[in-house]
């Protein structure tokens, strides 16, 4: 998908062209339009080069992390409405910060959750998708030289959104207890010394995911408390990704971490529609906390993409509203959804377990890491020419089985990709009828000589 | 809207919390996040601030830029049928640089257009808006010290994408050949020498805007060679953004310059879905040129959204094929849109030179311009405390007088805004009803002593 034309085959293209005078000139031109250096390193991405693969290979796709299935009606119904309403605004610019709707229904929701009054034009913003809030927050908290902690494996765009505005990523891996049995994601864990070791004065913030994609983990109360009391102490943010917040399998609780004593002052939360609605192809998402530390996304959003789309926002609007009103009651989607996926991950835990591969029991999220070595002999990662193992054994399986999975390593700075070059992720948000396909695949694969 | 919570506010807030102890170690907390440097100075928008006034007063809006009636129904119809479709993957993520129907048909259309083979997963790419189409040219292609050319006025939103990667502005201003008469937006030139003193080694790239917002111009073959051998001898980038592009009135006619000698290879050109389709809330917009300059647009938009709303580029999609059906037809929205506002565009000119304004008569988009200072006596400006005529005259009005303008010294720069205050913006792609009650109102408002 990325052609980076170099400056060698430009200069072959304009031969046929032009003197040799003009091709030296032609490569000046070339050259001046290069990559300016703060972008530079930041252009790959595994999200693009395993698109790339699945449009190429047609692979049963458990890589990427979108349901397979229908949206729900009352969603897309809503959708409907707005594109065609009797308002002919709806199709037409709203207010730059946010759908007044919008905004005023999820400062409402997170009013309730967070037992503290949400300003919804001030506390609330919408984004193009979680992805923008993200970089909003990123790039509008980032001074040259600022530093934010990641906890590895993490959501890989966090590194370039820091890196372009000058900043610095220190990374600590989470790491799981033991080995070689049946794993739960609780039992992935970073170690508090390492973590307060990072703490210095140049430190901005932390980011944390929770529910955690990949692992699944859902991070304890007081690894929460933890956390919180260092970026207290060194005066940091904490950015709490938390867009698969209800995404949490029983018996385990989904804890936001501006809940906490004195938190909220300090802590932005990411949220998104489309992991809330089962509509990833929506692309909007939003970020809550104090006005004061808000002003800064603002600015970085109006001067990006300004505002969102209109019908899309005026859609889940609607979808929040009927959402509070079934609140608490069991057919409301915020815990409907996970009741649905319960079965699916212990489904595929199933399946990869009968096959050889350790999966990592999720408490959260959708995805499902494995590891895949006692598979290494049927594989033959010599055929491909990734420097990680994992890339190898994702890329081998796409070509040859039929199935796609993500390499974490792709979540891990240079340094720590070994870590994961034993793991695969898996996406279980997908029909019955597909996960049973993926089984089956495998099984099939797993029995041949 | 924006509440920047100042460090003294927060200081007061805290006080019934705290210690006099804490309250100093939470005014650092406060600075500590404050807005980076590189973004400082590109917190203010007129978008921002003109849209919270209309929100406040509910004057006849003829402010932002947007039609207040139904979008095309075919299209409106395509984006029911992609959010109800039978393919549930129409709701999910897709391709990050363009969904594959959408840049399919985009790279169509304008092969056609540029008599060139366009590829379409190189040479285009699609984006939350032409907005953010500009800011990943704008990142994408500056580094530190880079200056840009900027024809005044301009869309605002160029001056804080070129400064916040650390590239320089330099203006050149377009001004009437005659005033105090009926002036045509073709009256309204640059300076042929003033331009050419702009180039030097240090110019990344011009942006150019036809037709323009907000005089309305549509520049000539004559202009476009100019800038073209300009850029050529330079050997600088143009950026061509033509959102309008459907939007010129008879006798003109839209020339792209990325057509002229020479020219496709050093352009990239910006395109509007919203501008297109009268769907401006849909923000998608898509830029195209040659695949080495794309790339830097890709490495920016993959770090920032990665990826736009799936059914409303599957509706766009729709609507581009249908179009294309009936392309040179007289039903084809690309020029059945323009024949519809040209009687707007007469009608708003008409009684805006009734109450004594002097417009001056687009050639293309869906702005006007006007001169109000023969009515300055009737309005009193010493009632709103803004630096220049043009915001108080515009403040005035939405607040006494009920009609709400854009003032178009928010599109130049500071040392050059004088030139401006004696104007105000509206668009008149509106329905004929409000357009009636606009003129209704002034006329009242001019006829009382």
């Amino acid at each position: 998908m990325f052609v980076k034309i170099s400056l060698s085959t430009t200069i072959k293209a304009s031969i046929s062209l032009s003197s040799l005078r003009n091709i030296q000139s032609y490569s000046v031109v070339m050259s001046k339009f290069d990559l300016p250096d703060r972008l530079k390193g930041n252009d790959k991405s595994v999200w693009v080069e395993y698109i790339q693969l699945a449009l190429k290979y047609k692979p049963l796709n458990l890589g990427q992390g979108h349901p397979d299935f229908y949206a729900p009606e009352n969603v897309t119904k809503a959708l409907v409405d707005a594109a065609t309403s009797d308002n002919p605004l709806l199709n037409q610019y709203t207010r730059g910060f946010g759908h007044p709707r919008l905004v005023n229904v999820i400062a409402k929701l997170y009013s309730k959750l967070l037992d503290r009054t949400l300003d919804p034009n001030n506390e609330v913003i919408v984004t193009c998708g979680a992805y923008e809030a993200l970089y909003d927050v990123l790039q509008g908290h980032t001074n040259p030289g600022d530093e934010w902690i990641i906890i590895e494996p993490f959501f890989d765009c966090y590194v370039p959104m820091i890196r372009t505005a000058g900043g610095i990523p220190r990374y600590i891996a989470l790491k799981p207890k033991r080995t070689n049995e049946l794993l739960s994601s609780a039992d992935w864990i970073f170690d508090k010394q390492e973590l307060e070791s990072l703490f210095n004065e140049k430190t901005k913030g932390i980011i944390i995911n929770t529910p955690h994609n990949p692992i699944g983990k859902v991070f304890t109360l007081n690894e929460l408390e933890f956390i919180a009391n260092l970026a207290k102490k060194w005066n940091t943010l904490v950015v709490s990704d938390e867009v698969y917040e209800w995404l949490v399998y029983e018996p385990y609780k989904h804890i936001r971490i501006a809940t906490l004593p004195g938190m909220y002052e300090r802590t932005i939360t990411i949220g998104s529609a489309g992991k809330t609605f089962s509509v990833t192809g929506w692309k909007i998402g939003w970020a809550y906390g104090p006005a004061n530390l808000l002003y800064n996304l603002q600015v970085v959003h109006q001067n990006c993409t300004y505002t969102c789309n209109t019908p899309i926002q005026e859609a889940i609007a609607v979808g929040f509203e009927q959402e509070l009103e079934r609140f608490g009651q069991p057919d409301c989607y915020f815990v409907s959804l996970a009741k649905e996926l319960q079965p699916k991950r212990d489904y595929m835990a199933k399946f990869l377990s009968d096959i050889g591969m350790i999966p990592t029991i999720p408490e959260g999220g959708y995805f499902m890491i494995a590891t895949w070595t006692a598979l290494k002999d049927k594989v033959r990662l010599e055929e491909e020419t990734d420097e990680n193992k994992d890339y190898r054994f994702t890329k081998w399986m796409t070509k040859n089985v039929g199935i796609q999975g993500i390499p974490p390593s792709a979540f891990y700075v240079s340094e720590h990709k070994h870590l994961a070059e034993d793991y695969v992720r898996y996406c279980f948000i997908k029909k019955d009828e597909n996960l049973k396909k993926a089984a089956d695949i495998l099984m099939k694969w797993k029995s041949q000589q």
